[in-house]
């Protein structure tokens, strides 16, 4: 069984339990967002955290297995999402790609952000005129190194 | 003047000079991210903030009506960008997009993060295990009104 | 059962019961468009909506499950359309899209037409030389906020 | 001289002279829209029109000879926009490009919107909850006809 | 049943009954161009012409009820056809693009040929130095309005 | 000088004179499509043709010789042209294109229509409903040979 | 049975019965490059050609239909092939394609070679150096006929 | 002065002087094709053969330096010519591809033809149907080796 | 059987006998890279060499008859990859491409690294600011032959 | 001045004084790929080594604070390649990116090679058979932490 089938089969059983991501994840004993990104194929789960997505939903080894196996990552059907929630982000690097380049160049030096010793969080920040989304990606800076 | 020009003219200025996006914006009174998408045109300045950014440089005021145009918003060459910092950006909207679409229309429900009524902020964020890069995008959450 | 399967089954059950999109959009208590376009697997349903339209059609549960999951919108296979009615609009977008923006900057500032916060209305103009298609795109303006 | 520099020595003029699209299209006797599509190089003017436009804005008669060129219609650099009040255009045509045939066809028959006998308009909706953008997209009905 | 799947059944019905497209149109009593296009998935039949197709072929009524339903035009895989036949037309309008809008721009002022109140005639002219095809493409010229 | 210089000082000596193609065409003693064509860099011309347009419109002789050197044909920006009078065309062959190809391979055999032994015509055809836009494709047959 | 499914019913017997390509030729009467392109879904085939091809391989009769359909030319997923033998060959018309243009209008005038009136031949020529590959693309010259 | 540049002095030189490609390699010392695609910027002459271009043409030294420096390989603006004699050959590949693949690998192992230890030949064989274009490419083959 | 087909099996059978690429390959007498590659579809497999992989992995002669059929190589979906580890090597290509060019370039003349008498190593770098992957390219190096 | 200018300045003044990069690397005291890539735009230099780049080749300061600046690291026209020699290494991404992932991750655990605490080297390695290019792609191990 490939990650999608697995996709498909843990949304099935979530919808038909009506369990939410947050739940999962409590079971899992990791962040709702890494959880989800695992769910959705993008991350390799360890046994124990796979045992506990598919004991929590009924769902058979297989599904485990899947969870489990190296992930292709990359999540989208093409470089410029449809949907328009995905697209606001990819708006955003397309718009403040530049900016974030230099902003962080001027402040770090020559270097990057990882997106391996990474983490994101998504919050709801409570606000009288419409709560508002707040999304955290947080990564260690990483050096160029000469040589 | 159209707004590539005025930012090739700024950034030498600002080379000479010395100067950081920092003080820039501290001498136009807004965050240093906002003032640095600006100079790069992806912002519309007032008259009182492009003035300031030319009384600093000593840029002449064709600069300053530049920086006022309205912008051609879209900062990079194509949907996938080559330089590896802004990469890592793009990688991130490829690798959770969808889980970002999960978590936040569970949380949220149907709608969206706002791109307009939005900031983003850089920090650095010390750790001996080498300083991280917190990047925070935060906008309203825009539900999908239905008719 | 994806959003994809339950449109095929709507769609089946819809020219078998020689039903229109109106009348389903009627049992649904929607207008006509949103509608649609929720059949089309482009909106999540309500419970209510979704029973209203299984009802009518004499489809089974899993259809409204379907109708109700949250969309993967984007209806097209690609950026630029080939069927020739959808592709007069991309065309418009092409023709007159640095138009649009002039006009809405000119008259609203620096901002854009809401997508979320959003209808869309088909009307029929009776008219001798030929009766008129009228496509009414009606959002609220959001303005960019500068921090 | 070619239509994309008589667009830039208008729009210098204008910002030069500070007037707005409507007071130009108020002496070009045009719809704003159909004036501002023109001087953003996208229809031809007549000799008149033309005139009109290089009388108020101080220019000389190459650039009417430009305006009364035939276009080369198209307006953005690729078939998906990255700016984003132009992008949210080209989003509701993926959302709703399926939609907008499904109900045009079941309201009018095998057939399309005309781009060419065609009009825009854009208009501003007082709204306390935040003024709203409407853009009239009003084409005759073009019917395939069979052979 | 969809289109594709019709077009299918039409295909391997006609090759085992040894039918022309010539043939079928008679019998569909519409051009040969036209009743090709609209077996090939292009068109929307009335149910008289359904009716005789799959009369003629012994195909049952899904067959008759999917050519009866609108279509999704667009016949290629991608915007390049890759098929030598097909390439040559692409190739005519990739060189010949630009000699056409100025030649009919000259003749019939600002606008188009239509490719809805429209027909295309092949025709075989016999030629001692090699038969010649005769492609004829028949639309109303549209003239743009302004407004 | 390359030929899309000799075309931009062609097109603007033509425009300044006053001439048509079809009266550049009849100096030149060929077809005004044919010589469309060449004047917009897609052929070859000889050296009496290449005489004919600049002693027509008093060009010097590098236009000349730019009009006699091969040409690298193709006149469009990309595979799909935004121009709408041309993307009737390219709108054609994508909905047209299988159905071109079948009723050619019933008709001819095996092969294609050649586009080197190949001309166009533009005709006007007058009509009541509007005058008609007739374009005509001839071409050699050329049929696949076997080996 | 489309040509896809033929062809691999085809590889598939050719491989169990441990034929080559040159010995099904030898059958089929034609040249081995010529058969291999049928074979591949890429000619039609005689019917004489088919039945040798089936008689040869053990097939039945719906792959004989399928090898004489029309074909839908083009045998590779996209413009610019992965697989690094037939890379080489999109790679020598992208470093030798303006030079093959120079050579063949200076020794033939403006034409091309023509693909219908074809043959290709692959040698093997003995070399103590390593064996050589030779390919021979053999076509008639088509001059561009002016009109 | 880069090898464009350099490429466009040669083209006008040989022009003026009404030399031939062949009469260029001769002075070189080099096959035709071999010369031209030097000439066209795909090949990194030696001083000696460069200095005989310069001489030949009555350019200056400049032009024999670009000559001798290395390539950035690549004649054509996209993976697809636009060019109809260029197309043709992107046409075979694109049709006899996996023909090619099959061929060779039958006759000769994995592998593939080099396009380095290798040359192209263009010969005219006069046919009283019509002279024929053969073009011959000639590579060592290149097992895959394992490891 | 295709190759992909026979790679799913090799993978499911790998992972429920809990073997490694590299016991495979002890078992096939190849490296492990090549063995992997071989295993993923991208090489042709000896008779020899596939027997070992069915055995090993308990499966039928399907797969070792897949095993051994020629590859249509190519491991990713596009040509831009999405999964960041093998996006990295894509980066350091955009990056570093030129650079490769020049300096090959300098130190061997015309010519460049060939991909077929080639070889790829992993190797493990014990480093205690962590560990290292030492990814080795070894290939002939292949010279341009002028003609 | 941009660094596209700095390197064809530093090109040019090498060329002239006849310097290799391995010379100019020494001056800089850095590696020869290092140097190169950072004469080639795609690295940030110090003062330092900026000085000692335009002390050796004579050039004034403005190149040497170009060549300080940040890079917009990408060095290629495209995604894929036209140069053979740089698609070579394109190549081995598409053929061997999947089974190094596999290898990689087999032998790491579930992360990546670092394109930041990296370095390249390449060599030429004799070889009777014909020298052997060999690049060495050594990078820091990067584990995904999951949160």
């Amino acid at each position: 069984m490939d990650k999608m089938r697995a996709m498909e089969l843990v949304l099935e059983a979530k919808s038909m339990k009506g369990l939410t991501f947050s739940e999962i994840a409590e079971a899992v004993d990791r962040h709702t967002v890494w959880t989800t990104s695992a769910l959705l194929g993008q991350q390799q789960m360890s046994m124990t955290e796979a045992d506990a997505v598919v004991d929590l939903l009924g769902l058979d080894m297989d599904v485990a297995r899947a969870l489990q196996a190296p992930a292709d990552k990359g999540s989208l059907d093409g470089p410029v999402p449809t949907d328009p929630l995905i697209h606001r982000f990819h708006e955003i690097v397309q718009v403040y790609g530049t900016t974030l380049r230099s902003v962080i160049q001027e402040e770090f030096g020559d270097g990057l952000m990882s997106s391996t010793d990474f983490r994101i969080d998504v919050e709801r920040i409570a606000d009288p005129a419409g709560d508002r989304v707040r999304v955290i990606l947080d990564g260690r800076f990483e050096p160029y190194r000469k040589w």
